[in-house]
């Protein structure tokens, strides 16, 4: 258990990253002051708290700033003991879980970001090949994980249901905006049970945004940045 | 202790990713193959233990693979106690260490690679500030982590010792290619006090490639890539 004001957390809704954490603290059942970040301008609080990124997600523990999504994911597991522990007791599990979970950063999230980004169809139909290649790996490492269970951690949710189920409220914004299916259930059975089984598990549905919300979201953004672009764009 | 033919480690010497498990393994005292893993074809034992990749460290464990350099290093802190503690027992300290390391990967050392890659003086200066400027990042972290020891991990190499001190070989090799000072006495004077005794450590010095055999292997790489990119541009 957390005392009162013990535990803060810097964040905003929209943000998967920002989502970790919080569902982390929930399985622990530890309360926490959520203190909503701006975009612009950034609080003094988290420019000073994380000078190197200045990016939310921050976790305040003692008024001790740890940051980094899956960094403070560990130090929540690693701090309480007071809910099932997020990481697997083996090692070689816990490998395999911090192999994968790194994959869905490093390669994964940017290939579904990608589709977003791309320009024209022959680039976006690519880059949701890439997308459900990825999700392919990621079904494979789904069935030896959960070994039948519900969750990659087994029974509970752990460290790489979290990694992977944080970004699914962009993942089916990117489907509706895209007309597309990216979690298939001929292709990814697993999968498409586990992400359904996630969003109504108690430490998730309070924070994963609802999908139309999150699609309001994403069109402001996109319409911010092509507003940037043509301006940055010399006239013909 | 590890059983003969346990513990296997693909790899390759002048690989800065592969020495971290090596030293890990070296400070927890436990022997193991070396399985040096040539360029080109990649080994069959490669592309079959670490599909997703293909790439070098992998270690194999009871012939089990285990991939990803800091994700190795993790493991083999956790599966052998026959040695001191590679991350700190604090989950503070733990997280900022952490930290640190994910900082080299993804932000400090593409910026010593991009020395090697700049086209043009102009931007040589700029990749050369930008590795100071994280220099001092870390000179500032070195002070806070090491407490006035010798070490990131205090009296003993740790985890942000090794996720940093595998790059020496490379920083030298740029300072000696590029006739500039890296690390400096005079803006960073712990690390560069830090670096001598992390090389002379007992478990650093059998791994650690000496610069000018380095810098040959530097030479050829880099001669390889110009002749690839000047046969890919066409002839003018």
């Amino acid at each position: 258990m957390a005392e009162k004001g013990e535990v803060k957390l810097l964040g905003a809704w929209p943000s998967p990253f920002v989502m970790r954490p919080r569902i982390a603290l929930n399985l622990k059942s530890i309360e926490y002051d959520f203190i909503e970040e701006t975009m612009q301008p950034k609080s003094d609080l988290l420019l000073k708290s994380n000078p190197v990124y200045k990016k939310i997600p921050v976790l305040l523990h003692h008024d001790k700033p740890i940051c980094e999504s899956l960094i403070i994911v560990q130090y929540i597991d690693e701090v309480w003991s007071s809910g099932p522990s997020i990481l697997p007791s083996d090692p070689y599990d816990r490998a395999i879980q911090r192999f994968w979970a790194a994959y869905i950063d490093d390669k994964w999230f940017p290939s579904l970001s990608g589709i977003a980004k791309a320009q024209g169809e022959e680039a976006k139909a690519a880059a949701i090949e890439q997308v459900r290649e990825g999700l392919a790996l990621l079904e494979e490492a789904f069935g030896k994980c959960s070994q039948g269970k519900d969750f990659f951690g087994g029974e509970n949710i752990g460290y790489l249901d979290i990694a992977l189920g944080c970004y699914l409220g962009w993942l089916r914004v990117s489907e509706k905006m895209n007309s597309v299916k990216l979690l298939d259930e001929a292709k990814t059975p697993g999968l498409t049970a586990w992400a359904d089984k996630f969003c109504a598990h108690d430490a998730v549905k309070g924070v994963m945004p609802e999908t139309d919300k999150l699609m309001e979201f994403a069109k402001i953004i996109m319409a911010r940045f092509q507003a940037a672009a043509a301006a940055a764009t010399p006239a013909k």
